[in-house]
């Protein structure tokens, strides 16, 4: 007996999994979407399949490693064929949120490195407009106040991600200010006002980079979402 | 006798202090030419000027300190007054190449929530094109062999900074690749190129943000750049 999963997470990932080809480099992305396809893709190494993979997070590559996915390091990389990873909220025209889970630079670095992005996601992280999910934004610890006046002035409530009373620190030792934009209009705009702000490393939104989004639905079925 | 100084560097520094005034905030820059715009203002300090000050590396803030100068934290700088800061380049625009050491990321978020940004310099700083001295970028350590290909691709030769044999580490954890333009035709384009991508957390080019150049000449004489 083989029931398919009815989980909408992980018949998304799985169904994203079917683009990855041998001889391939591919990146692994971070979260709960992502854990479903990591796990697809051991099955098909060890049914046979052929890839390198990096990781964009410590907790995806232990997980590879245990599944005996093989692990090249970024210096024997140069371009990654195809990366599967999760979002928080993508619009129709793939515009992404991304950065809940803190893992957004290292999401984002491995994303602009591939060929081929391909995002999975469940019903629920689609959306008209960007912006219910606050924006994560990664900024230096320095002087993190005069980054955080120079973002409400652009229309936002940031609030400094805490854990355990303590400030919430990423994996490149920097801090996150979640911003509560309540609606992004123009998310490219956005994006790039953020940017410009010196102290702020990067932001969650990714912008022109998905090639696919896959979505699963609780009913069971999966479809690719139409760029609007 | 009072001999006046024939330093380039401290002539220059010690005009650009004349433009602080009792009750601003002024920020401290990081360098030989801060150097000694701290020690003239720790001098007025001593002689009654009444000011807040913030340093934009330990080493500045150490120095403040010795000379007495009231240092606060950030939590409690709305605005900056009045920075003064030195600068590797400057070009007839006023656009600067700054970070030769390391510290351009700590300058750059001071200097943007600064009112004033005087820059000083020695004639030899002052150039047609920016671009002779390597720019150097700041960028997360995660995948940086990433982020040096797509820096490469910009059109210049990317250099891990070493300091005895070991990558360079900034004050914020991170790494800087020296870039070697040889010739910066459009600092404002290349600044954002650079910026966009994503790894980076900033670069060394300073675009409109100097609101004086102060020069100081080998024959004892100081004159502000004329704005090209």
């Amino acid at each position: 007996m083989n029931l398919k999963s009815s989980n909408p997470k992980q018949i998304a990932a799985e169904q994203a999994v079917e683009y990855i080809q041998d001889g391939m480099t591919v990146g692994l992305g971070t979260g709960s979407t992502a854990y479903w396809a990591i796990q697809q893709i051991g099955k098909k190494v060890l049914n046979g399949l052929q890839i390198k993979a990096v990781a964009t997070s410590i907790q995806s590559e232990n997980l590879a490693k245990e599944l005996g996915i093989p692990l090249i390091p970024f210096s024997e990389v140069e371009e990654i064929d195809v990366t599967i990873d999760g979002a928080d909220e993508v619009d129709g025209a793939w515009n992404l949120v991304k950065g809940g889970g803190g893992a957004l630079l290292r999401e984002k670095i491995i994303a602009s490195s591939s060929k081929q992005l391909i995002i999975v996601v469940d019903e629920s992280k689609v959306v008209t407009h960007l912006g219910k999910f606050h924006l994560p934004v990664e900024v230096v610890k320095f002087g993190f106040e005069l980054t955080r006046n120079k973002l409400s002035a652009l229309g936002c409530e940031p609030k400094l991600r805490m854990v355990d009373q303590q400030p919430f620190t990423t994996d490149n030792g920097n801090y996150i200010l979640d911003c509560d934009f309540k609606q992004i209009n123009s998310p490219s705009e956005c994006h790039d006002a953020i940017n410009n702000i010196p102290g702020v490393v990067d932001n969650g939104l990714f912008i022109g980079m998905a090639a696919r989004v896959i979505v699963g639905y609780q009913d069971g079925s999966v479809k690719e979402l139409k760029l609007v």
